[in-house]
């Protein structure tokens, strides 16, 4: 690691006087904004957050606001996800591509009301791209970044420490649904939803002068069930096969090589500005693809692609790896060519230490 | 200072090795890219950029490149400058607004060829945007972002260490102006250009391969001239008045508050999506503006927006700070208020470490 020079560039967020006084060790940038990347080690946090709770400061997750009567149209304009079917209250998971079917982003569709959304937006400035479409097409509707910033609340005992200071409505919320919970006399956005496998919620926090207020009766409250701050754990979201826009995939990328065809209804998301160019391939398949890879001894960490090869020829690249203590295995995202992406392929993968044996995988671990 | 966490969605460069086997210090992130940000000390990276010849990788200066029929006036629609008196072999500093006139970017454009473009943009993904635009106006033109790299080479020797590499033609480049220039058979474009004050160049590497190559013929070439692997100096632009998109401006500030006006021609950029949205502005000029601040007294590392005051009311806010040893003094970016913008005017900056006594300065240091 090496040492990040801090500016006014690389956004504070309302959690930061909170994520500092809990001892942050590292950090990620991710939308211009600081993400914190290790508390106490990534071993520790991984342990912890499968065993405990957390509250994670990913206020980086910045939302696009779509608002007014043309909002709907310009949604389906971005995904190839049919959203006909999605009512007030829901999230979806929206692949969002270009005109080549390119991936430009992976976010949250949150569906406020008919003529409302909120998108919580994965590291690139999805806003951009959005506004652009929206005037070239000359919508009538505003785009625009609110003051909101997600704290998510991950683990085992999220639901019990979210109900302590919530109230108990926090567990009829289900799976990528939301409710309007009460907090210091403001209704917030509560989803359960999060970027680990171990369940939990996002509270979309709406101005940032609620965020520490919100950071500390969490921690206070969640002092019984061991409630530490955390954040996304690198070996958990391989484990669990969760994706991370720029690492393992680009606009390079079609939403069904990187394993998204299940979010895809190509032919009836009429409107959506890929489509074209996505028929093909979401009816033959993908040439290539998103793989769980085992690596067979321990690796560097993963700050580029690393070529994957059988014998001297390139089939695909690794995006992402770390130990694993609970797998006893480096668990790794790959890209692999469909010649050799059958489960059990034995692969080598070339780190800048050197090679390492890796086999293919049937799923990911967890 | 915190630790940086590294990842392939934070890019490395063609010259990482290179910045790496110089003991780049700390990293800054711009465009998801690494930037180096230290080499020895801020200060003597600062006196060594004055007094001889640094080579910076500015990679994470990428490029948008805008090419086929349509691409003159999709780069009109984006940005206030009018572009028509502009011929191949120039670059223009384009403020680049949306429809409210609000900043995104504040790029160099390249004019490479009648049809063909490249902007060299700020920390935001300006591709995005023009991408949208293309497309909502179903422009006939190509838009993406080439294997282009640039590398600097600034300070007082620079161009006798250019030459040393490129031959005496460099010599004949006039400021903001690009010739094409052979190295290792390859023609690249090099302008007179550069984020200091101390003179230098800007050379678009094109093609990752010849990245280390020509890193290492600069810092071969230049032992004589004691160059040294170096970086965008936070003191010596300060002093110098150049802004950083993200930190002394955002999408909230149109470019007569940024003390762009002079690179507007809003009467005469015809097409420009802002056009309307600053006519007013251009016209009355801003009620706040950029302006050098001297603040007497060492501050913290200016991470945040500083609230400017004149006794209790906020009048503006400090984006940018840096000790100068040349001129003693904190050197500082503000945006204030007309009411206490004059050159002299006493106020207070609210750092988090507490209030500092500050005054409004005619011009920047340097």
């Amino acid at each position: 690691m090496v040492q990040l020079a801090l500016s006014r560039r690389l956004r504070r967020t309302p959690f930061s006087d909170g994520v500092e006084a809990a001892g942050v060790k590292a950090y990620s940038v991710y939308n211009h904004m600081l993400l914190p990347a290790v508390f106490r080690s990534p071993e520790e946090d991984y342990r912890h957050l499968k065993e405990a709770v957390q509250v994670w400061d990913v206020s980086c997750e910045r939302q696009v606001e779509l608002r007014g009567p043309d909002s709907n149209r310009l949604m389906q304009l971005l995904t190839p996800r049919d959203l006909r079917p999605m009512l007030p209250g829901q999230c979806y998971y929206v692949p969002i591509v270009d005109e080549t079917g390119g991936m430009l982003n992976d976010p949250v569709a949150v569906k406020l009301a008919e003529d409302r959304w909120w998108v919580s937006i994965a590291d690139s400035d999805l806003l951009y791209w959005i506004k652009g479409l929206a005037y070239g097409y000359r919508l009538d509707v505003l785009v625009d970044e609110p003051d909101v910033s997600p704290l998510a609340v991950q683990g085992p005992r999220a639901e019990d420490l979210m109900a302590s200071v919530f109230g108990d409505r926090v567990r009829d919320i289900r799976f990528f649904k939301f409710d309007l919970l009460d907090f210091n006399g403001r209704d917030l956005v509560v989803a359960r939803s999060g970027y680990s496998k171990q369940g939990g919620f996002e509270i979309y926090v709406e101005g940032e002068d609620i965020g520490m207020p919100l950071w500390n009766a969490l921690m206070e409250a969640g002092k019984p069930l061991d409630v530490h701050a955390g954040c996304p754990n690198l070996i958990e979201r391989i484990e669990g096969g969760l994706l991370s826009y720029g690492n393992d995939m680009t606009d390079d990328n079609t939403p069904h090589e990187c394993g998204l065809g299940r979010f895809c209804n190509t032919q009836t998301a009429i409107g959506c500005v890929g489509r074209d160019a996505l028929l093909r391939v979401a009816k033959e398949g993908p040439v290539r693809q998103i793989r769980p890879v085992s690596i067979h001894g321990r690796v560097p960490p993963c700050d580029r692609h690393w070529p994957v090869k059988a014998g001297d020829t390139v089939v695909g690249r690794i995006s992402s790896a770390a130990w694993s203590p609970d797998f006893d295995t480096t668990v790794a995202i790959g890209m692999v060519r469909m010649t050799h992406w059958e489960p059990g392929t034995e692969l080598t993968v070339h780190t800048q230490d050197g090679p390492v044996p890796a086999t293919v995988q049937e799923t990911f671990w967890n």
